[in-house]
């Protein structure tokens, strides 16, 4: 698989400098230089412009930034030397009055993920999912003190008893079953019933500690569908900041159609032949509405469409 | 790729029975059902016999598990029906004496899941990632206030804020990258300082929020030995109970082998044609020692050697 970001999220531009954001020294240093830029989160949404050439994300000079939002700071990395930062806004927002009036509006992250160039997007994702983590962490899960941030926002250390806690990231399989043994193969895709009426995707749970990456694809299918898996073959994989998500999208052969919906996870199931795939990509099938295109479960779908096979 | 467990700690015998276990009433049942089992885990480490056949984990009836250890229960899974949790006892235990005698000994980890059958290394490694991340999750982390455990120690609850908080599963990317370029293709292995004498692995490193698999394996391969990413190819998956990690195993192409190992991760690198891996995996290179069997690293270098390709 080449390195081009073929899914929503992926594709961060920034080098992330790992090494030396660990050096407070260095952090400071970042935030003086007057090329740092920093962009605004908002609840989990980011402050995005109309340019002449669409939508982007609002970039304010960090001093800028900093004097509107004096905490809630977060290194992302380096984008040609130039320090990169993003900021977080806490309380009401009116982006039509105050210190952000006129720098543009907040859309929601699934909306300006479609919306956006593919590395603003990435970019956008990454400080979602560090600021998440930051809110639902602000406590050492070892001894329940108060913990402090460090590193630009990439750990946090507790100074009562010493630890140290780094962001979570939760991989979670995401799966076409294929069945092959019918006259043509076909994959099969579940709905849940919180769904929009006719949408449809892949079948989906998090990994657990004590498995493996097919043997969660396996489980999830099984207790979904009550189906088998026979072999696995890899695809892509997805951050999916919602709030931090590894996604990791496979295939996974079955040995029966027999599908049959847990009416927990799932309330239906659908085999779809690479034709019927197609026509839920196009908007032509008469009642399945395929995955919006940041999901990558609809990479997965074209992917079958143009012939991955398990 | 089949399903069969390739890699140490794969190979989880169990139903985990995710959705039976989230009720209490089922499972006050299972563990009142006289077939129930425990293994015992002391500081990380299971309690093994000596059996007929060779060392396996040594079960106890849940029952009389819970005579000796009154608390810190964990529920496994089933087996074929059979309940089956795992016990974790505190403070000094002497498996020469009191309620343990006779029962075996507390082999460290790394060398149990050496010498037990695949199942047990798995069962075992699965209950000492809950245990480890329990020790470090008594508080919640919104808030600070102490959770509670539930469904069978697999979730916590914080009862001040209303939080659920899940187990956490680190994916870390694991590579070999490979050199094309020259004579013939080789492989990059690296050490770190702390390691015994000779011995050298694949580069590892955690994914961080915001990156796919291949963004994180190119991001740890540049880091650690300065080298660029051209392509990446999914191997296999391992759990690793140190204390929680995803194991990705990956081949990654790279387009120069002018490695420079960065001194931190890494004090040094060496490329190895298949006929030097081979000799390495055979104990009969004269300099460097392969990863142990139970590492996935080795089971990549086996990979390379028998013809697996980027
Ligand atoms: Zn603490
Ligand atoms: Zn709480």
């Amino acid at each position: 698989m080449a390195l081009s970001a073929i899914n929503t999220f992926a594709g961060n531009p920034l080098d992330r400098a790992g090494d030396r954001r660990n050096d407070p020294d260095w952090l400071a240093e970042q935030a003086d230089n007057p090329d740092a830029l920093a962009m605004v989160i908002w609840q989990g949404k980011p402050l995005v412009e109309e340019t002449n050439t669409g939508p982007r994300l609002a970039w304010l000079a960090l001093k800028h930034a900093r004097a509107v939002v004096p905490d809630r700071e977060l290194f992302l990395g380096l984008w040609n030397d130039a320090p990169v930062f993003a900021v977080e806004v806490e309380g009401p927002v009116d982006p039509s009055a105050g210190p952000l009036q006129g720098l543009g509006g907040f859309p929601e992250m699934r909306e300006a993920a479609a919306i956006l160039p593919g590395p603003d997007a990435a970019m956008a994702g990454t400080a979602k999912s560090l600021f998440d983590w930051r809110a639902r962490h602000g406590f050492c899960s070892a001894c329940g003190q108060e913990s402090e941030t460090a590193c630009g926002g990439w750990k946090r250390i507790c100074a009562a008893c010493g630890s140290e806690h780094f962001p979570r990231v939760d991989p979670v399989t995401i799966m076409l079953a294929i069945y092959k043994g019918g006259d043509e193969p076909r994959c099969l895709l579940g709905r849940q019933a919180a769904w929009p009426a006719g949408r449809m995707s892949a079948l989906a749970g998090f990994l657990e500690p004590g498995e493996t990456i097919e043997e969660g694809c396996a489980r999830e299918i099984e207790e979904e569908a009550g189906l088998t898996v026979t072999s696995v073959r890899y695809h892509s994989s997805q951050p999916w900041p919602f709030p931090s998500q590894l996604m990791i999208g496979l295939f996974a052969e079955v040995d029966s159609d027999d599908a049959r919906p847990d009416q927990t996870e799932l309330e239906a199931v659908a085999w779809l032949t690479r034709a019927e795939a197609k026509a839920c990509l196009e908007g032509t099938h008469p009642t399945i509405k395929a995955p919006p295109p940041i999901a990558i479960a609809r990479t997965l779908l074209q992917a079958w469409v143009d012939g991955f096979d398990v």
